[in-house]
């Protein structure tokens, strides 16, 4: 590099990536050599509007740049022709037109807008730098020639890698009969929509268009075992353009995933019709996004799936009997990537299928894309990330290490197994506090603003009625139950409370808490403290098990995924003891983190590569080898927890006095074990 | 290397690479490190004995060896448990079992036989060095581990990459559902089929077998317009099992290339029809061979294919109408890589084929396999390849540099265009002599010993009769009048000579020949002569252009490909200027060139990347853009030739003195522009 002034010095945003080029060189060009994607699907003729970009101006002292509209050249009659018929919004030049006259601060919008294409705002619209494994190539092919009796096909292909510098590049089979009439079509002119994924592969011409083909789409897939969701995102400009979810029609194999498992073993075409059934769902799911966002199916060239370790072997036709059992073995652990017609999923005959790596038996691609997108692996903070369903999925770690596990929460935090439990739905209690002196309950339930304890509310809940307390609730009432002193840190309802309050309700040698009088009569059982008790000591002796491998004795960091992590209120998580002690503005909800994840890797292959990597070295822990998940489970049924100190919760909650309740560790152990032995061997004996 | 008795001297046979190889190295990794292919299915396990070798006892002065048995070790227990269960050939060692001890000469055998597999011995046992594209690769895999979750099928890959050392595997999606069972069915011992043909290509795992599969199999196929040639080979032996033809079932849609080519433009689903007539011959022959070589056809795990362009275009499915005109625009010039499964081709779901490069629009991927076969880019004489058809296609060259050309000789050759004309068939005159003093004949007929003039002809003719004339016996007889007399240089039948023999017979203005007079009669009219120098002269001048562009005035050998070429006379078809002069003892047939360079590919991918690299740098010429040609034909429309001589010809045959007949020049001339105009400009105007 020169540091004359012939050598202006360009930044561009939001990589921060910088170089100097001689005065002349397109912004296009000096991109490409700093590695900084700018889309080009015309390949620098001018055309096709995707390397918009606009200049920072001003004077940035940290980079030593004075960065000026007239450091980049004039329109030229190019640019001009392209603003003329296919406007230019204010500001932005077309990258490949433009030369570098000064120094730059240059922006590389990720959101380029061409054409006018419909944009509908996703919830979760965050920008990453793209980098696909589709790219649209156009090229001008020539024309055959008898003196050079190259075929039209290799032709194509010379051109191809001339002008967008592959090495090696194939064609899809499919496209063979087809090549001659798409050359003849628009005189020569043609793009590809070629497919190169790892750089040692040969890129695929997959598609083929006559003419300036300017847009392609890919879609995004979380495959959970109840809900699966699918983001549709163009490949160009990386917006997202349609989102849509549907229930897994799984569902009526069996609710939880080893109900399903057992459907497969025990029926003979089980394993084809549960591969059906999430194939048939997913084909309406792409249908509902291209009508939503005005897209035909054949322009999806691209596309990724994710899902725990049965979804994602019943999505690839495998039967996951053997991850019913140990040693839990995975058909495939890595990533796969298929042709999407080889998977019962047409769209373009030449789309791409990826699917992220498995982390192991338990811990599924949708841990890994959830790791992918909140990136302990990234950061120098030690960040803890929590999916949780009937298996929690932990990941624990930071730039130098990390490590992951699941544990058998079961199904009580989706309140399967709670007395007056149900899923979220207008008329469930989502939200719960108790007066800690009069132990009065107030509340809110889905689909009414007000609380119970608030004017409006008794006619606003007629509609819905009071039907329940969904997952999220659970917790909250169980954590403000022990914060007013209506259970023991061993989870004991006080009987004695019976006395000064009618909430508290004896059943036999055990008690109950009142929460609502109403049809239904909505209690809190001393068996639904039980089971959320077994399902938390399980997640955070998980936890504490990737914490001793990681030899830390706190986490600076945690991520909730999921649905459960989104409504849960992290500060009744931690006075559970769900999870460890943490700055409570550091513990937040991450959404759908695999979704974000699948997004990830449909827009830029380098994140597939830095998942794979990743999780190569992730270090997997098994929960039920390890001795010491037994002892940390025990200490865990406790609240928060028998030995750990949450000394930053103490900050803002006031924890109860630790008062122990006679009969705590003989008969509510005993109870503790029989009800593990009820339950099939999910939780471990304690 | 190190020239100490430590060190000694092996030298591998038949490739003649040789090493100093450290004493106990075994003979296989000896000559896996100078890169000598021996077969191994099993790894070094000593239990699949594909790697026999031999040692050749004696004194090599030439190359300082004294090779003794006594040099390798002696029979280990792994090498007498193989004796003792499947039974080792006398001589036979198993190279992985067996270490060298001092100088050796090695052979590797090119027909291993285990388990006696059944093999019959095909027409043309050439023996080619092996490196199939597909190896059979049998491993041990590690079982499952809670404590190291990778999938069945990573540990799997793993083992493969260790054990057989490949950069990189992937495996074919039609595997994933497969892969646990298999690996469980034999105790994590598998064998793999694994296809890898490009260095720089991904291998990939295309079948996967329990335990030890020591089998594969390919088939070799060349698609004539007239007849489909196929061969069934062991991948691990390299010995051809079973060979099968049938005619090609697209002659109902026309007789020739270009009727095809026409089919296809008149009819909407021509395309279709004619690639489903193809695929379904292709397929009763994979059935017929596999019967034959007692092979299940699912054991076939690679394919090659070659045919001229029309033919190679139909069989992709793709649309060879721009092949009907210029500039006869391929779709696809280059080699062609796909899944059989693709084109209709079931066999093993993961069986591979392989289609050479076509050279031009009129040369195709069979005369690029009959380049491969007989190698004229290999050599240092000049060597002329001639494949005749309705089109000629004509391949001239030497190491330095090779050119082609087609060239429309129409079907004259093929008997179509000659009054007595016909295939040959019992009851067609297939050789013939001339007395060039009483102008009487004599001939054989296919189906009899005798010639026509001696005793017992005329009985055993009885069963066949005397139908016609086949396309090698119109060349002889046509040479056999000139030189006899009977026809001028310039192809004119004598009239005068009607005074002195009643076999010349006037037809008003022009003369024939009365070959046989019997039922049919069999006569040779001016116009079959005409027809032939028309035929002649183009493949002559198609000749002479190559000969042109190479700067040489004579060609060191000549070899003539198909089934033309195996019948004729090369001795007649110089005499009447058909291929240019040349010692008559470096004129061969060659026969099934095509097939047999398809068979080289199939079973060593080395000759793929030889024939691409060679095509690549194959010089076309086309016939029809050459100012010259014209010149030529006309010089070729002589007997021999108008300008060139033959002078080795002259040695062996006298020819006759020139003579001009009086109105060859004006009236004959007329006739052959009207000949031209009424066969479709498939010969140029003279």
């Amino acid at each position: 590099m020169n540091d004359t002034p012939s050598h202006p010095l360009v930044l561009f945003m939001p990589s921060g990536k910088r170089g100097r080029f001689p005065v002349g060189t397109s912004v296009l060009d000096a991109a490409r050599q700093l590695g900084v994607y700018v889309e080009s699907v015309c390949g620098g003729r001018a055309t096709c509007g995707r390397c918009q970009v606009f200049v920072q101006e001003g004077h940035f002292a940290k980079h030593g740049i004075s960065s000026a509209q007239d450091h980049l050249s004039p329109f030229g009659p190019k640019e001009e022709r392209y603003d003329r018929v296919r406007g230019l919004p204010e500001g932005r030049r077309l990258s490949c037109s433009t030369q570098i006259l000064g120094d730059l601060v240059i922006d590389v919008p990720q959101d380029t807008v061409v054409n006018a294409q419909v944009v509908r705002k996703a919830a979760d619209e965050r920008v990453f730098e793209r980098n696909p494994a589709v790219r649209m190539c156009y090229v001008e092919v020539e024309e055959p020639d008898m003196h050079k009796p190259l075929g039209d096909l290799d032709r194509l292909l010379e051109a191809l890698k001339r002008d967008w510098q592959f090495e090696r590049l194939d064609i899809d089979v499919h496209l063979l009969p087809k090549v001659q009439k798409i050359l003849r079509q628009r005189e020569w002119k043609v793009t590809a929509a070629v497919h190169h994924d790892r750089a040692a592969d040969s890129a695929r011409v997959i598609a083929l268009y006559p003419g300036l083909k300017n847009e392609a789409y890919g879609i995004a897939c979380d495959i959970g075992s109840t809900t699966i969701a699918m983001h549709l995102s163009s490949l160009l400009s990386g917006r997202t353009v349609a989102s849509a979810g549907t229930s897994n029609p799984q569902i009526r194999f069996g609710e939880d995933l080893m109900s399903r498992v057992s459907y497969v073993m025990m029926n003979p075409d089980g394993r084809e019709a549960m591969t059906a059934a999430v194939r048939d769902a997913l084909n309406g799911l792409i249908d509902k996004v291209c009508e939503q966002g005005g897209v035909s199916r054949t322009d999806i060239l691209d596309s990724v799936f994710v899902g725990n370790p049965i979804m994602h072997h019943l999505f690839l036709g495998i039967d996951p009997t053997e991850l019913g059992g140990a040693p839990f073995a995975l058909a495939v652990s890595g990533a796969v990537e298929l042709k999407s017609s080889d998977i019962g999923l047409p769209m373009n005959e030449g789309t791409r299928t990826y699917v992220l790596p498995c982390i192991a038996g338990h811990v599924g691609a949708d841990a890994a894309a959830a790791t992918l997108s909140e990136g302990p692996h990234r950061q120098d903070e030690m960040m803890l990330l929590v999916d949780i369903g009937t298996n929690a999925e932990i990941v624990l770690g930071n730039a130098a290490r990390v490590v992951a596990a699941s544990s058998p929460t079961g199904p009580a935090f989706e309140g399967a197994e709670i007395s007056a439990g149900q899923r979220a739905a207008p008329g469930a209690i989502e939200r719960v506090r108790i007066d800690p002196v009069s132990l009065e309950p107030r509340f809110r339930i889905i689909g009414v603003e007000q609380w119970s304890d608030e004017p409006g509310f008794a006619e606003a809940a007629t509609a819905t009625g009071i039907t329940g307390i969904c997952g999220s609730a659970i917790i909250e009432v169980v954590a403000e139950m022990f914060l007013a002193g209506i259970i023991s840190e061993d989870g004991v309802i006080d009987g004695a409370l019976a006395a000064r309050s009618h909430r508290i309700l004896q059943n036999g040698r055990t008690f109950s808490y009142l929460l609502h009088d109403g049809e239904p009569r909505i209690t809190v059982t001393q068996n639904d403290i039980r089971a959320i008790q077994l399902a938390k000591a399980a997640l955070y002796a998980g936890v504490k098990l990737l914490m001793d491998k990681q030899g830390v004795d706190h986490v600076d960091r945690i991520g909730l995924a999921g649905a459960f992590g989104t409504f849960i209120d992290p500060k009744y998580a931690m006075v559970l003891g769900l999870i460890p002690d943490c700055d409570l503005e550091k513990v937040k909800a991450v959404g759908n983190a695999a979704g974000t994840g699948a997004r990830m890797c449909l827009l830029n292959r380098d994140y597939r590569r830095e998942i794979e990597d990743t999780v190569r070295r992730i270090e997997k822990i098994e929960t039920a080898l390890e001795p010491k998940f037994q002892e940390h489970f025990v200490a865990a049924m406790a609240l928060p927890n028998k030995v750990d100190h949450f000394p930053q919760l103490s900050r803002v909650v006031t924890l109860p006095e630790r008062k122990q309740s006679a009969d705590a560790t003989a008969d509510g152990g005993a109870r503790r074990r029989r009800r593990s032995r009820e339950s099939g061997g999910a939780v471990p004996e304690v």
